[in-house]
């Protein structure tokens, strides 16, 4: 499961929206006042790609939701697929009960615009964001807007502004999530032929 | 590339968002005053299981938009990985210049609560939804929210609330776009296991 982060580029700003435009399942970190959150959150997209911009679905009632409200302020990790159980177990438990980050063993690294942990365990990508408060939805949909102010990822997989799944690098493939801890892995890649 | 809905059966209401749960690219299909378009959409996700709502970024200028503003109403159509030509390609062209069901040969039905044409050629899913409006997120990030209000789905890959990607049904498996018409199939599943 361990990770560290020899291998991360950093990501240009707009190609920052690329890394999750294939709809994976991601990892959602928060810290505030010295008190931090980890949760899984198969609900973002991007809005936009200049600047990059993201919408994700965090329930008004979760712990990561009030950090992120207090300091403004999170960060979106993508895990890889040797990062299934981790993202499992942090999606089916809270922080209010105890910092899961020493529960399940996971390594951070300071994210260095937001001070946000970034995940090292299993993870291939991270985007640092701060939160662009927009009450209406946040309260009658859980979602929230986000601006991301930088980015990283793993250069086996995300090169160039691309990701590039290949049988060599399967643990590194994203991990879509489909219920109850079944997730699909991104991979088989194919290219669209144009039609006449 | 044809496929009829001969393999499809009703989705209950409350399953409808796993449709899109592991973030697949879809079509968004609409019509109004005898006029009608067809486009693609990577940037989806659910908000709300019960009832299911979701949010999709269309761009505020495209023809779809138009439509959809004009209805109230518009479908969510789910390709398998045997449409991924014609998903890329009424991804890269717009209704303004010419119908885009005739164009390519896309066979469709009409939505039996909207209207709105479903579309039959090489697609595992359909989800039709009413416009919640939403003027600030419309008009500010491009996103819509929509309530779905009938799904149904193939049930050779999803059944009892669930996607089951196979070898066996590699066609019927989703995509998720990576950007320049180069997809990933969602395949090779993954069952979470309990951490300590």
């Amino acid at each position: 499961m361990t990770q560290q982060f020899e291998h991360f580029k950093p990501v240009a700003l707009d190609h920052a929206s690329r890394l999750v435009n294939h709809g994976p399942t991601v990892l959602v970190t928060s810290a505030h006042a010295g008190r931090r959150n980890i949760m899984a959150a198969a609900w973002s997209m991007p809005v936009e790609f200049t600047p990059p911009r993201i919408a994700i679905v965090i329930d008004k009632h979760t712990f990561s939701r009030e950090l992120i409200a207090a300091s403004g302020v999170l960060a979106v990790c993508i895990p890889g697929a040797a990062a299934a159980d981790l993202t499992y177990a942090v999606g089916t438990s809270s922080g209010r009960e105890g910092d899961k980050f020493a529960r399940f063993g996971i390594e951070t690294w300071p994210g260095a615009l937001t001070g946000v942990p970034l995940v090292a365990s299993g993870c291939v990508a991270w985007l640092e964001c701060r939160l662009i408060p927009e009450r209406h939805t946040e309260e009658a949909y859980d979602t929230c807007f986000a601006e991301v102010v930088a980015a990283a990822a793993d250069e086996r997989v995300f090169s160039n502004g691309h990701w590039s799944f290949r049988e060599d690098n399967a643990d590194l493939h994203t991990l879509h999530h489909l219920g109850a801890g079944n997730f699909a892995r991104a991979s088989a890649m194919i290219k669209a032929k144009p039609l006449p």
